[in-house]
C-alpha cells in the first residue's frame, strides 16, 4: 500500500473540510429529517417556467456559443448587464473591473490565491462565513477574528487587532466582511459603520473584501434598499473587492456569481481563473443573463423577499412559543439565517448527534468562530424548509434543547444565560 | 493611486496568462479570420435537439435539485455512470475514487494544489498542454521537460531527467502525460510504452497524472479503441491520477469533467474543491448524465470520429498540396491537433502578427515547450472550422509562410530543414 501522504502538498495536508458540507453525512438516510443546516434557497420559488422557456431558445442550435468555450472574464452581455445591476446598487464599475465567477465560492478562492501568501493574516468577523474561512485557510492564511456589534464590526476592536498584529510583525492582508444579513449572524452593518470601515481602510492602507450574496433579500419590515447599499458604492479610492451572486435570487445550480474590484487586481483574478476552470459555464451564464434581461429577476424579488420573510417570522414565533427566553438571537432583517445563543451550559456540537436522532439538524456555531468560542451558538437556516416544516423542526429542536438541559441538570446555568 | 502590487500574493505576481487565450485578442474584430488556434469542438455536431429535450424535462420543476446546491463530489447518478464509462475503457474505479470537476482544467488545478509545493519539480512532455503548464506554474512548480518519440515519451530521457533532478536534491512530484492524441503534438503513446511508464512509476516511486480528453476521438483509419486504452487501466498499484472530460464529445459550455485516482488522494481533491467552487453546475451535470444514460454520447461517437477525421484529412492534404515538403508533422490519428514544424529559419511567434494580417492564426509552438525550444513549431487545430474554411485557411497560411521565407531569403535554411 502506497503512503500517499508523502505525495501531498503542505496545503493539502493542512486543508480542512467544510463543517456545513459534513452535515450532509448526518442527514443521509433520514427521510423525515428537517434540516436547518445548509443555506439553500427554496426551489419552490425558482423561476422554472422562465428558465425552461429561456433554455429552449438558447439550445435551438442557432448560436453555437451557448455550449462552446468562451472568455474567462465572462460573456460580454452578462458583463454589460452586471454594470447595470451594480449601478442600481450605487456601484459604478467598468467592464475591466468585473469578473464572472463559478459561484461566489470561486471568488473567495480567487481572493485567497491572489491576495494571500502562506502565513499572512486575514481579518474576519466573529462569527464569519465558513466558506470564506475554508478558502482563506486553503491559501494558508492565519485568520484573526474581530468582534461584531449589532450594527456590524466593532471598529475599536478592529483597530486594536490590526495594531496588535502589525506590531507583532505580521502582514495583514485584508478585512473580509458580509455587511448585508451576515452569514451566519444575520446582522446588517449600518451605513455609518460602512463609512467608518472605508475611512479605516484608507487610514490603515488596507483592502476590504465585501461579500454580498443577500443584499437583495431585505425583509422590508425592518430593512430596505437604503440600508443595504454596499460599502463598494462609496469606495472612491479603490480599496474594496466586491462579490455578489445570483445563487440566492435565481438558482445556485447555475454557478454564476461575480466580482468587482480595482482593475489591476481583477486582471490578476482573471489570470488565476484561466488556470482554474478556463471559464464559468456558458449555458449557465446565458440563462442568468436572459433571466436578468427579461426582467425575471427584478419582477420576482418582491415575492422572494416576502417568501423568506414569512419563513423567518414562522421560525422566530415558533422559537418564542416553544423556548421562551431560553434562547436569544439578533432579529434577521433579511437573508437566510438565524444565529441562536443557547444557554451557556450547552454545547451545540455535543448536542448535534442527539438532534439528528430526533430528525432535526443545524450547524454548530463553533465552525464560524476562528477564536475557538461559540460552543453554545448555532446557525438555523430558515430558507429551505416549508413553513410547516420549520414549525415542526423548531418543536423538535426545543425538545432536544430541553432534554439537553435536563441532562446537564444545570438550572443555575440557565437562569444566568437567560438573564 | 494605490500600488496594488504590494497587496498581491507571490503566486499572483509570478502567475502567467494562457498563450492560447491571448489569441482571442489577435482575433478580435476580424470577421473573415480563420482560426486554427483554439482547440474548440465543432458546435455543428453538438446534440442540440437532445440537449433541448433533456433540459426541458429537467426544468419542469418536478425535481428541485436540478438547480440546487449539491454534493462537492458530484451528483450520484453521474458518478455511477462514470464507473460504467471507465469500465468500458478498462478502468475499474469505485465511487470514492471519483470526483466530478468543473472542466478538466479544474482537475489540473486540483492536481496543482494537492500534489505540488512551491519549488517542486513536475515532469512534462516536450511539448505539453499549456493549460497544464499554467495550472502547475500557478502552484509554483518548476516544470522540467521530457522528450517524446513517435510512440510517446522517451523513457531513457525520462530516467535521465529524473536522476538528474533527484540528484540535485529536488523533489519530483509526478509525471504529467496526455497519451491519446496529445495536445499539441497529436501523438499516440503505444501500449507497450504505457506499460513501461507504469513500471517506471513503480520502480521510482512516482505518480503519473494521465490526462485523456481525446481518447474517444480516434480516427479508425490509423487508431482504434485497443490503441487508446488508458495507462490507468493497468494501474494495479494506484499510481495514476486519471482525468477525462465530456467537453470534446458533448460540449465544453457544460463544465463537466472528472478525475479517478487513489481514494486518499481523491478525498483531498474533494476537500480542496469544496473551498474552490463548492460543486460543479447542477444543471450541467444532469444534462451530461441524461445524455449519457439515453445513449446520446455512444450513438454519436462514430459520427464525431468521422467528422473530425475528415477535417484532419482536409488539413493534411491541403498542406501537402500548398506547401509540399516545406513543413512536416506527425500524422494525427485522433483528436484535434496537427503539430507542424516550419523550416528551421522561421519563427512562429514572429510570424503570427503577419499571419493575423492575412486573416489566419495558430498557436506558436513555444507556448508548449518548457525548455525554451520550439521557435519553428506551431499548433494547428482542425476541429472547429468547416472543411472549406480549413482549406482556405491553409492556403492563406501557405502564402504567409512563403512570404516569410522570401523575407528571410533563406534558401539554405529551407533545404536543410526539409531534408
Amino acid at each position: 500500500m502506497i503512503d500517499y501522504s508523502a505525495f501531498l502538498s503542505t496545503a493539502a495536508r493542512l486543508g480542512q473540510g467544510s463543517a456545513i458540507r459534513k452535515m450532509g453525512q448526518l442527514a443521509a438516510g433520514r427521510s423525515d429529517l428537517i434540516s436547518f443546516a445548509p443555506g439553500y434557497p427554496d426551489p419552490a420559488v425558482f423561476a422554472w417556467d422562465e428558465f425552461r422557456e429561456i433554455t429552449a431558445r438558447l439550445l435551438d442550435g442557432s448560436d453555437g456559443t451557448a455550449l462552446q468555450y468562451g472568455p474567462t472574464r465572462g460573456i460580454k452581455p452578462l458583463l454589460e448587464g452586471l454594470t447595470t445591476i451594480l449601478a442600481e446598487r450605487g456601484i459604478s464599475a467598468k467592464m475591466d473591473e468585473l469578473l464572472v465567477t463559478t459561484g461566489s465560492q470561486q471568488g473567495l478562492d480567487l481572493v485567497g490565491r491572489v491576495l494571500i501568501d502562506p502565513g499572512d493574516v486575514v481579518l474576519v468577523e466573529l462569527p464569519a462565513y465558513t466558506g470564506a474561512i475554508a478558502a482563506f485557510k486553503n491559501a494558508q492564511a492565519r485568520l484573526v477574528g474581530v468582534r461584531q456589534e449589532p450594527d456590524g464590526i466593532d471598529i475599536g476592536h478592529l483597530e486594536e487587532v490590526l495594531a496588535r498584529e502589525r506590531g507583532g510583525g505580521n502582514r495583514v492582508r485584508f478585512l473580509y466582511v458580509v455587511p448585508n444579513f451576515q452569514n451566519p449572524a444575520g446582522l446588517l452593518t449600518s451605513q455609518e459603520k460602512r463609512r467608518q470601515l472605508l475611512e479605516w481602510a484608507s487610514r490603515r492602507d488596507m483592502l476590504i473584501v465585501e461579500d454580498d450574496p443577500y443584499g437583495d433579500l431585505y425583509f422590508g419590515d425592518s430593512a430596505g434598499p437604503a440600508d443595504t447599499k454596499p460599502i463598494k458604492a462609496c469606495d472612491s479610492e479603490g480599496r474594496v473587492v466586491y462579490l455578489s451572486s445570483f445563487s440566492k435570487t435565481l438558482a445556485p445550480g447555475l454557478r454564476v456569481a461575480w466580482m468587482a474590484g480595482p482593475e489591476p487586481v481583477v486582471a490578476k483574478f482573471e489570470q488565476a481563473k484561466q488556470a482554474m476552470d478556463l471559464m464559468s459555464g456558458a449555458l449557465d451564464q446565458r440563462i442568468v443573463y436572459e433571466a436578468w434581461k427579461r426582467g425575471v429577476l427584478a419582477s420576482r424579488l418582491p415575492m422572494l423577499r416576502g417568501h423568506y420573510r414569512h419563513k423567518r417570522t414562522v421560525m422566530e414565533s415558533t422559537i418564542r412559543r416553544e423556548l421562551g427566553d431560553l434562547i436569544t438571537w439578533p432579529e434577521p432583517r433579511g437573508g437566510f439565517f438565524l444565529w441562536a445563543s443557547l444557554p451557556e451550559c450547552l454545547d451545540a456540537d455535543e448536542m448535534l448527534p442527539r438532534a439528528a436522532e430526533k430528525n432535526v439538524i443545524y450547524v454548530a456555531g463553533s465552525a464560524f468562530l476562528v477564536d475557538g468560542t461559540g460552543h453554545n451558538r448555532l446557525r438555523l437556516s430558515f430558507s429551505l424548509p416549508p413553513a410547516e416544516r420549520i414549525e415542526k423542526g423548531v418543536v423538535r429542536l426545543a425538545l432536544v434543547i430541553r432534554d439537553e438541559l435536563a441532562r446537564k441538570g444545570a438550572t443555575a446555568g440557565i437562569s444566568a444565560s437567560a438573564s
